[in-house]
């Protein structure tokens, strides 16, 4: 683990041949760019799902596009991310935090915790990504040690329980960030 | 099948003691009712997606929540449905039609064909759930079916093949559209 001294350096790959496109990626944007190789390369199908909007008002100006003109967000109701890999569902929410230490649960609903239990439950796989933006490391954790650990009162997850028992994804060109590499590993310690 | 003189007689349930409930309801609805009852019932985990939106412009007023002034409708990449039942992923497409002939391919985007594709390709269970508002039938039937008819240039199915190759789902008051009893059926089938 590489603890840089300020944020500036936050994206910063080790590999070098690397940098530049990683540089200032979102965890979003560089699950989104994984994502579709995984689906080019007949390797998974997983997407995000659209955020859930309420649409309050709707114009139809003539030959044009409908337009929304008033709506709200609306609180997921699920988790971010699902889809099929080797025949199997998978789950996640995916969460990014600038905190040295630990991982704090203060963003994740009380349904979205429902969901993954139900997700277990049914036989899927349900997990969350957590990026450490100051040290640009992101763990696959299995959301059964999230679940574990809001059921015995925690508020949060230290970095070094995360890095104990998550698995840390490599970073690289392509894909972006190769976490169906740690599903792989997850799926054998079942 | 019982084929109603006029679209009056939409929704009117065979059964008297569901017709109140059922009356005007869309499928959309009925889907999610089902939805609900399967999630409560820890039968399954399946949601439709939010409907996905491109967002131009936000307004933040002041104690209030964000409001969205501008935004437009986008085509979705996937399908509306997904989720896991016996530990297996589903992942469909549903649709309403007052034809009473055929199902017209017209409102099935090239990139949900693709998707559905992929979908069995990983081993997942890809269908549509196709209502015939006329009849007041709904049937299940698995996306493989409308795939080859696509790929020998057809532009519908007709009803007699839907009837003929699809599943009937039992409509009822809890739940409204019970087709997990037909994922059932497709399953053995396979």
């Amino acid at each position: 683990m590489i603890n840089y001294p300020n944020q500036k350096k936050e994206g910063t790959n080790n590999n070098k041949n690397d940098n530049s496109s990683n540089r200032g990626m979102s965890l979003e944007q560089d699950l989104d760019y994984t994502n579709k190789y995984y689906l080019h390369h007949n390797i998974a199908n997983i997407h995000k799902k659209p955020t859930p909007i309420q649409i309050v008002k709707v114009d139809y100006p003539k030959r044009q596009a409908a337009k929304i003109t008033e709506a709200y967000f609306k609180l997921p109701s699920t988790t971010d991310y699902n889809g099929i890999y080797q025949g199997k569902y998978l789950d996640f929410e995916a969460k990014e935090t600038r905190n040295k230490t630990k991982f704090i649960f203060t963003n994740i609903h009380k349904h979205q915790i429902e969901h993954l239990k139900s997700v277990i439950y049914h036989g899927g796989i349900a997990f969350f990504i957590i990026k450490f933006t100051s040290f640009n490391e992101v763990y696959l954790l299995s959301a059964q040690i999230v679940i574990d650990a809001i059921n015995s009162g925690a508020k949060s997850l230290s970095y070094d329980i995360i890095n104990a028992e998550g698995f840390l994804i490599k970073q690289g060109y392509q894909p972006r960030l190769d976490y169906l590499k740690a599903i792989d590993q997850l799926i054998n310690l079942r």
